[in-house]
């Protein structure tokens, strides 16, 4: 098979115009098929405060009501993503910008209330990717916003470690994939005050345990609960990594058991 | 050659659900190949006001520094395009967003400074339809939103009926094009207070007999002028109209002499 390599970048990177360049520069370079996801929750939140809206967040999710959907659609779905997709363009990499409601790529279901309204927030229920493996064929690189629809003309807000970790699996049927998360951090750390204590690897029994000895940070655990599920579910290697070290194939790596 | 047709979409209509909604159930009976070009200035000029920022229009075109360009980018590249794309979307119509970054589909220039300083305004350089016409052969119906790129990196804003215009010229080579501009009105009227004044033919030197008399409305002046340079590059069919007409052929049909 194929090799798919997909990067979700997150955090500060994707907001900050010189880790965002140096990123792009090692991404133009990866050999293989590539697709690459993005974040862009700092952004969204600036221009919500800019726009007198407050942010609510319930366990690093964030509650979206209509107000907020707009901002998000317009963050992710309009200035973040066509930053990434103009940048790659002056890169000779032919970027593609999508939503999960372009081509059908993602449908979510409005995540039912139960203690928590999150409002507009999508739980993913189908990938669709027919469309986009031609694409790749003709070396088109998809630059995902984490949004997705209803099906119903409904755009809802969904994290982007998910979507990631959603097409990976996906398109683990048709590529061998890799699935490179890519923040601040050097990768996983074993000691929260120290950039340097980064785990080669991780194995997910080890991660449970660290996340019980609250080592692990908070933000890290969606980003590696999604990476074991990739993990698991056919995707051939994941990595988490910052953008100075993820073209080099250094981080974290999950580890099956 | 196939038929294809385009529909640019602008004032109000891209920017009120009801009028939104109705188009998007006509466009969708729409029969062979077809592709939506929206604009979305006032929706533009809504947030730019809630961000603080003053809107400054010369000849109908958009000042557009640095601050604009982000306000643009957000409402045309994700609020107004992904709306749209996702009510396709719930039409089983097989919705695609763009911007002329994407596919790299447009690129222009920023216009030089003569006597008005545009900022980020952008004039078509050059368009590239071949994976958007790969694209039509699979169904998918493209979304363009006015926005185009100059091949470094930057996003650049630029009208939504030269954008129109300029990509049937580009793919009446492949198609048999029909190009249809729906606003408010339904058609070029010979009395603009008499919205039932509706011309429904105009030859290019009755237009400049019209606009020299002061009957055409400023506004209509870049309309009609796009729409009589595609009529006269190939263009099959040049028609300006309303939501609740463009369906039924009937508006203002512009004539070769």
């Amino acid at each position: 098979m194929d090799r798919l390599t997909i990067v979700k970048v997150g955090g500060k990177v994707v907001e900050e115009p010189e880790l965002l360049n140096a990123l792009l520069d090692d991404f133009a370079r990866i050999t293989g098929y590539k697709m690459l996801v993005h974040g862009g929750g700092k952004a969204a939140t600036a221009l919500a405060d800019r726009l007198g809206l407050e942010t609510h967040m319930v366990d690093g999710r964030r509650i979206t009501d209509a107000a907020m959907l707009e901002v998000v659609t317009m963050v992710y779905g309009g200035l973040v993503n066509k930053k990434v997709v103009a940048g790659l363009q002056s890169r000779n990499i032919n970027a593609l910008g999508f939503t999960g409601a372009d081509l059908d790529l993602i449908r979510a279901r409005r995540r039912p209330v139960v203690d928590i309204d999150y409002g507009f927030v999508g739980d993913v229920e189908n990938i669709n990717t027919r469309e986009l493996r031609l694409l790749f064929r003709e070396n088109v690189v998809p630059v995902i916003a984490p949004l997705t629809h209803d099906g119903y003309g409904q755009i809802l807000n969904t994290n982007a470690d998910t979507i990631a970790s959603q097409l990976a699996i996906d398109l683990a049927h048709h590529f061998k994939v890799f699935l490179f998360y890519c923040f601040e951090k050097r990768g996983v750390l074993s000691d929260p005050m120290d950039d340097d204590s980064v785990m080669p690897e991780l194995t997910e029994s080890a991660f449970i345990e660290n996340q019980e000895l609250g080592i692990i940070s908070t933000g890290m655990i969606p980003k590696l609960q999604n990476g074991f599920r990739a993990l698991y579910n056919g995707v051939g290697e994941v990595l988490i990594t910052n953008p100075a070290n993820f073209a080099r194939g250094r981080g974290t790596r999950l580890l099956r058991e």
